[in-house]
């Protein structure tokens, strides 16, 4: 190499390195996710890797295949630093990497997108039955080198656990994302189809990383417009982008579109008429879009139109699209929020935690085979902690997906850090009882149970046009776990945790702890400064202010009171026998765990009981020493928090670490704002002081909700 | 150096560069906007720049003139592939750059904010009276060298023809922009005062490079939350990152703030207790932002509150501002965008264009001399050609400032190409021949025709989240000419446009012509497809699909039928004397121009008659014949652009060429649509077939409109 030559490229390498828009521009902005593939920075590590790397073999013409093995080729190309040789054949040559798709004894046990991994004879195999396998392999393998784990004797085998892992975007039309808080739609529909943002596919790959093979690009909330052919070519630009990386497009339904669009004089779904409409779009849509991957539906629900208002059930709405949808691989995914029942408030047992439980139960055994019914995780709606939904383990001859919400409605927007995995496997862990001890949730979700033909993860996306994807870097995580989870669901919080630390923000080992520690912790201590002990839904219009004083809407289920039921007895919901009885929705075994307030767990009490103000808790405080307590302990943890996070600075990008540090800074504000709002207004209930050594807030009731209502302007 | 240090770093230069999240993440993805600072290619002509810079030489504490010290090294050792030392005197020392702030002889003739550049004894100084004209001398003396002119002998002398040179962002708390189609607000109202994004100061970089001194951060349509101490907060941490650029920061408010916030009984701006209010706010705003910027209101328009509520006048309402703004350095400035006369249909000459003008030339001298009135280019509403307003030249006694739309409302969005230098210009060169021929719009606006004590121009942002700022690449032309004509609206549109270029798109000759020539015939061919011979207003209500048969809405004035005025006979708004007599409100000299349809310009006809379908225009052509020759020569044209930006390829960037091509595809298929929209709509009133050699639509009126109806759908 000519010496001088080399000199000249370095100053230019500098001058891009350093002038990205200048001093401001971090290199380090968080674009790449979890995919850095940044320089190993150990030699030996790195050649150990090299030699199993020499090259990567790979044949055929099969989109997704071809996908693993560039995949593949770029992240050990930046991991190692070395451009390795693409080979349609390993030949006789040994020290590579081979992709294979085989349905030989080899894979005989993988599910059809499982992958394995193997070395043998100083050869590494990935093999799948399908190449989506050993897509998800190669990004197993990638994984590998990231969290700098032995290659040399690897064996891995891995299946998905469940068969649709999904993100739903709730985004619409005009690019806002309802409950978004990273920026727009990523989805450019004014753009599209002829403009294809670069955008899309580092979205795919992102996902695919995960083996999440599914995506909803519209709002449940959703407009006509993607039934039609104008919006369909749109959609098939992204499908387009998204099938090399196994990901099939899904859309959200208006019910109503055989009026909207077709001029119909009904959306009835027992109308031959709407029958035709829906099977000659689903037609269309298959013309279009042919691996398109199926419908998702809100119906009867927070104002959205659907077969109730017909005088039919979720089941004749649902089975009239899977019979559209028959000649077709696509599913029908239906989802159980509604709560219509609950605004009948003349029935004294009213409660919209039974909403669902009871117009979906009735239902069971009549839904088509390609229906899935999709359950929020709760019975209410993505509170910081809810029991599990009562459907889950009633209705054994429907296969029940789970949704939950990776995007932080409840949990803060983009300025609190809370590690979602702990929310997600405490939902999965918990215990139904359905046949007996050990029939969790996730036993249902993933079909073991009631061996469902159709299984279904979703997880309501985080991710927006935000450069970082998702406003608040650590909310990556959430991303992350959600899809590391839906594809198996045993792996442990901490793990996806120590996974994700070191594939994004350092590998220094006592960082990793500390950053890990911090966020296992972090859903706790949100809810502790938010809604301890089980109290709910005392958000704001905006579902960002804090505002459990909160008693007119349209509707008794849109105030806060209906949730907390404070009172100058005490507070809590009553979902015993002697209240709403909710309780009788769940098995014997369950309802005997929460229906003692005596034995019911702390984090669950207020949701199931109403409690006095000075009744002892099962901690030995009264329940509001234990309430302020809780939304003390709470608020300062996030010093804590704040305090750990500047612990791991030597460790983490400078550009990074500032960001998370501003966003510990409003979480802390906020807390504190959360903390002062409770327990200023819990107290004229109470009539009790601020317990030792707590200190009494330093602004008043009326000043917190002045700061409150100035978030409810327009 | 050493060798093999030299070839490890080289790699993982390469890996930097490649690995950007892959191979799909451009490196150019225009987020550097104008200020790229690519090292010099040509070798001789950077080593001659070199010499004249071989050091900066500025002190002082100043943080403008410390800010314009680090852009100027910052852009030197971009542009020249080395660190450039800052001294604090030059001392004897030739061969530098010498910033300084002075009041000599040498500025005297300066504006407080112009600066000279001069070369003298192998030394450049650049010298301003402040250090903002230095910050502005030491952006010029970058340009300089991005457009590779020669220094030697360089002597610049420049003021700003304006004094408050501002863009206006039309955001909202929610972080969505009303008319903004480059993503979402740039400002993160949940992440600040803690957070400050980095983007902040890149904003600021790029507007100081303008010269732009002032940006008004909330929507017209104004939040009261900004007059609270929780906004005014964090928009002081959004003066904190501007204040260094010489920018400063403004707001637009609610006029029944006194109501909504203060709790008081009324807003009347005569009532003492309102008057109070205000002047207690003012001061509040002052304490937390000392060097605030002013003011920006839009009352009783559009729906908003303002003065006339209680019966008293816009100069009521601004004065009753401009009082409390009295201790102060601030600005009120008051917008005449009002149309509430135009909505008593029962007068026979009702008319929208004369609103602004019957309502505020009454007022004349009746404003207190803190206060400027923000005047649309147009009477009607930024329409892709619009005749000037009539209240320029009709308010001596009052100092009019000017306001453009930057942003794309009318003008497709962010996928047409419209480069709108030469709109700006035409307004600003129309003969208002108040004080006889010569009277430009701009004499009245920089002040030299009515001897105004203040003078503002107002861009309406298209920046926003987007990377790219702007969405479109070429947009970022608009923001650039729009600030560069604020400085000097003598520049013409082509030198700004190859500045442009030059800067930010390529620097080969051919390439050059061939865009600058795009750019200059962009906006009269997107007038032919959109809204020929003084067509306008024909939108549905996003704005974006043609509606031109649009005839139902809550007011006539948001009706498309209002302002075609199509029937059987013809087509156009009568303005003469025989119709609602607008052009009343013009010179005669210029009335003369236009109150005949035989001498009335083409490009105005139909904004001042209506004229019948079969009438022979100066063209030679019919009425008919003509639109439709506009119609078709427009769409056909974009057909042309598209070939044209084939051509450039080769000079321009890959990833910025593709998406203007993508984009330029959108926009052909769009300017059939509208064009076909057009043709058949007007043809039901015309009743002719469609002129040779054009070929009639390959689809129906219903068939057009079927497809705009899905841009209607929620």
């Amino acid at each position: 190499m000519n010496y001088k030559l080399a000199g000249g490229f370095i100053a230019l390498c500098l001058l891009l390195l350093t002038n990205a828009f200048a001093q401001t521009s971090p290199v380090e902005d968080g674009y790449r996710l979890w995919l850095k593939y940044d320089l190993i920075g150990d030699v030996a590590k790195r050649q150990a890797y090299a030699r199993s790397a020499q090259f990567i073999a790979s044949s055929g013409t099969d989109p997704i295949l071809k996908t693993a093995t560039r995949e593949l080729q770029l992240g050990l190309q930046g991991l190692l630093g070395k451009a390795i040789p693409v080979l349609t054949s390993a030949g006789n040559r040994t020290g590579g990497i081979v992709l294979t798709v085989t349905t030989g004894t080899d894979s005989q046990s993988l599910a059809p997108e499982g992958y394995r991994i193997s070395a043998n004879n100083r050869t590494i195999t990935i093999s799948g039955k399908t190449s989506a396998g050993v897509l998800y392999g190669a990004f197993a393998l990638l994984r590998q080198l990231q969290t700098q784990q032995p290659l040399e004797a690897i064996s891995l085998t891995s299946s998905p656990k469940v068969q649709f892992r999904m993100l739903n975007h709730w985004d619409n039309v005009d690019g806002s994302v309802e409950r978004g808080y990273a920026g727009m739609s990523l989805w450019k529909w004014y753009e599209l189809p002829e403009r294809v943002d670069p955008r899309y596919r580092d979205y795919a790959r992102a996902n695919a990383s995960l083996g999440i093979n599914g995506t909803v690009v519209n709002n449940v909330n959703a407009s006509a417009r993607f039934m039609t052919a104008e919006y369909l070519q749109k959609v098939a630009a992204l499908a387009d982008v998204f099938r090399p990386y196994g990901i099939k497009v899904y859309l959200s339904v208006y019910f109503a579109a055989p009026k909207t669009l077709g001029g119909l004089k009904t959306s009835d779904p027992l109308d031959p008429q709407v029958r035709k409409w829906w099977a000659d779009k689903v037609k269309e849509i298959y013309q279009t879009i042919p691996d398109f991957g199926g419908l998702l539906v809100k119906a009867n629900s927070e104002g959205e139109p659907g077969p109730q208002d017909y005088g039919r059930t979720h089941a004749d709405g649902a089975n009239m699209l899977a019979e559209a949808m028959k000649p077709y691989d696509g599913v029908i995914i239906w989802r159980a929020f509604v709560y219509k029942a609950a605004d009948t408030s003349d029935r004294p047992t009213a409660d919209r935690f039974k909403a669902a439980h009871e117009e979906f139960t009735p239902l069971d055994g009549q839904f088509d085979k390609k229906v899935i019914v999709q359950v929020k995780n709760g019975p209410i709606d993505f509170q910081p902690r809810e029991p599990f939904s009562p459907l889950f383990g009633n209705m054994p001859k429907t296969p029940l997906g789970i949704e939950f919400q990776i995007t932080q409605e409840y949990l803060g927007f983009a300025t609190h850090m809370v590690y979602e995995a702990p929310l997600f496997k405490e939902c999965l862990e918990a215990d139904t009882y359905v046949n007996g001890k050990g029939s969790t949730v996730a036993s249902i979700v993933d079909g073991s149970l009631h061996r469902y033909s159709k299984t279904l993860m979703a997880g309501v996306a985080n991710a927006g046009s935000a450069r970082n994807w998702t406003g608040h870097p650590m909310a990556q995580a959430n991303w992350y776990a959600f899809g590391r989870l839906a594809w198996d669901h045993t792996l442990s919080s901490e793990a996806i945790a120590r996974e994700w630390i070191a594939m994004t923000l350092t590998q220094d080992r006592q960082a990793t702890s500390r950053i890990a520690n911090l966020m296992m912790k972090s859903r706790d201590i949100y809810v502790d400064y938010n809604t301890p002990i089980g109290l709910s839904r005392p958000w704001s219009g905006v579902h960002f202010a804090p505002e459990p004083w909160q008693n007119r809407s349209s509707r008794p289920d849109w105030t806060a009171v209906y949730y907390h039921r404070a009172d100058s007895l005490g507070l809590g919901f009553d979902r015993t026998a002697s209240g709403s009885n909710a309780l009788a929705q769940y098995r014997p075994d369950v309802r005997r765990q929460w229906e003692d307030p005596k034995t019911c767990p702390l984090p669950y009490l207020l949701w199931f009981h109403h409690v006095p103000w000075t009744q002892k808790l099962s901690s030995g405080k009264t329940l509001w020493t234990e309430l302020c307590t809780r939304f003390y302990t709470g608020a300062d943890s996030v010093r804590w928090m704040q305090q750990e996070w500047a612990l791991v600075k030597p460790a983490v990008d400078p550009a990074i670490h500032a960001d998370v540090s501003a966003r510990l800074a409003t979480q802390h504000k906020e807390a504190i704002w959360w903390r002062d709002a409770w327990v200023l207004y819990l107290q004229t209930f109470a009539k009790e002081p601020i317990p030792a050594p707590f200190k009494k807030p330093d602004r008043n009731l009326e000043e917190v909700q002045q700061l409150v209502n100035i978030y409810l302007l327009r």
